[in-house]
């Protein structure tokens, strides 16, 4: 007998979204993707879609739902305001933002906003990641969520202490499509191999410096006119530079700590990362992206009083 | 009674052009300025766009020509191959190339390169303008020559110790129209002031930073958004940024030193490093690099053998 959805689960970005239904242990019993982001959204709207997308998984007219990522933004649907850290876990989750005028029970979680004046931060999508990333209710950690923006946050006893954005995937492309690098590294760079030498030596190289990133960029350049460094290779070195900064960087901003490092990624970017994190000497627990956003959304359902606590098992 | 010229001096760069027409004791007697740099000229040939701008300045068949800048890259008119580094900026200059199957002696100062493994860098015009940078023959000296690409020169007793590119410039140009900061900065910004607060307290963090950028990128964007920063001033942020981390990881490398560091630079750029500069403590001696570049193309016109090393006053 398979059991009922409890309630959608949606993950709304910029250029794409994912939606599950899950029952009431969390435990997923349908799955659609789209290519219907934020962008596709403002035009053909945002209920449009979501009802496309439910009626499509045959899902009963009054199922809750509940919502993470861009759709919270002030460009989004309804925008479901930043959250303040320090912040516990679990109240940023409770504060998901009701969608009005609408027949079914829509909620959005709030992203979380970081109001320092030296290090103001903010992000949308991935609190919804950590809460899904399986931490343990008491002690430090750190997670690092690499991406387009790669986030690393920093959680104590299960409230968020503190958090930072390193842009890595974006300094990699916009560097490769229109620095001078882009003589470097060619038209269409093949996806970096994270035991490419290359990769490793440059990641090493950039570990040492503390996060400084920009008195080794040309030198991919020069290494093409003085060592014949190949394209492929050197898109291997801008990878290896950039992650290897980036973990230099945080780990400055908040040390190593006991605990392993919770990366929560998937595909070609959590090897890369998990290269790099054991270059760096940090231990690693790996958790799945796509898994974490899923848990996480599930959870604030249980927060939000949608679907009973009682049944936690994903 | 008007000197007669002795040398013509270009500096022959990737956009423009420059040429002056010298006498014997480096005194400037014409000048020209063109948009037809190495582009223009791998179009309409570098033989006729440099004869067409010495008839337009008079200069007799006979007068010999240095130059410096890009007309000696791969791409340009002849390559004339890098020097290795450490090298005495006497010798960098005495080795120029001669153009093959011209009438007049005309010489193209050679470029530098830092064949070390792990930072690889080149330069070509920038070895120019610090010969003609006004350094004392003996001690340690820090060189800053910011652009799109800055350089930062070691000299030791005359000779080039080592140096470094960081691509400040350029940075700033790819990321304010291609990244996610194009939404702060906005289309077209205002040219940044030394005495805005943004720029001096970007700068002064980037500074405690060592040369870490890529980690408070994002906060421009976070600052627009928590804190209501306005483009230009966004902009401001970002150039004191970019700035500082240049400093500061140029001074990592190079350590502070006891002589102040030449900054070798006009206009806006001069006075943007010249605060930053000052915000790290540092001491600056002032060199103009239109000036610098001639100095320099006088010098090398000596070294080669093309005007009497006798006259020596600029």
């Amino acid at each position: 007998m398979s059991a009922l959805p409890a309630v959608a689960a949606v993950d709304w970005g910029t250029t794409r979204m994912r939606v599950w239904l899950v029952d009431e242990a969390g435990k997923v019993l349908a799955e659609r993707r789209g290519d219907d982001g934020l962008i596709t959204a403002q035009q053909k709207g945002f209920s449009t879609i979501l009802e496309g997308h439910l009626a499509a998984l045959g899902a009963p007219e009054a199922l809750p739902v509940i919502v993470c990522g861009m759709a919270g933004s002030r460009q989004g649907w309804l925008e479901a305001p930043y959250v303040a850290v320090p912040a516990p876990i679990g109240a940023i989750l409770a504060g998901a933002a009701r969608v009005p005028g609408q027949q079914r029970d829509i909620r959005i979680v709030p992203g979380l906003a970081q109001r320092l004046a030296d290090a103001p931060d903010v992000m949308r999508g991935e609190e919804t990641q950590l809460a899904g990333s399986g931490l343990p209710a008491n002690g430090r950690h750190l997670v690092c969520m690499p991406g387009t923006h790669s986030k690393w946050v920093l959680v104590e006893d299960g409230a968020v202490a503190g958090f930072g954005t390193w842009p890595t995937g974006e300094l990699f492309s916009v560097l490769a499509a229109h620095s001078i690098l882009r003589h470097s590294l060619g038209e269409q760079p093949k996806p970096v191999a994270p035991d490419s030498p290359f990769f490793q030596e440059w990641c090493r190289s950039a570990l040492a410096e503390g996060g400084d990133v920009t008195s080794k960029l040309f030198s991919i350049r020069a290494a093409g006119l003085l060592q014949d460094l190949q394209p492929d290779d050197a898109a291997a070195c801008l990878s290896g530079l950039l992650i290897g900064g980036e973990i230099a960087s945080a780990k400055r901003r908040y040390g190593a700590g006991a605990a392993p490092v919770a990366l929560v990624a998937s595909g070609a970017l959590a090897s890369l990362y998990g290269a790099a994190l054991d270059l760096a000497g940090l231990a690693v627990r790996s958790v799945d992206a796509d898994e974490a956003v899923r848990a996480g959304l599930v959870e604030a359902a249980r927060e939000n009083g949608m679907i009973a606590r009682s049944g936690v098992a994903t």
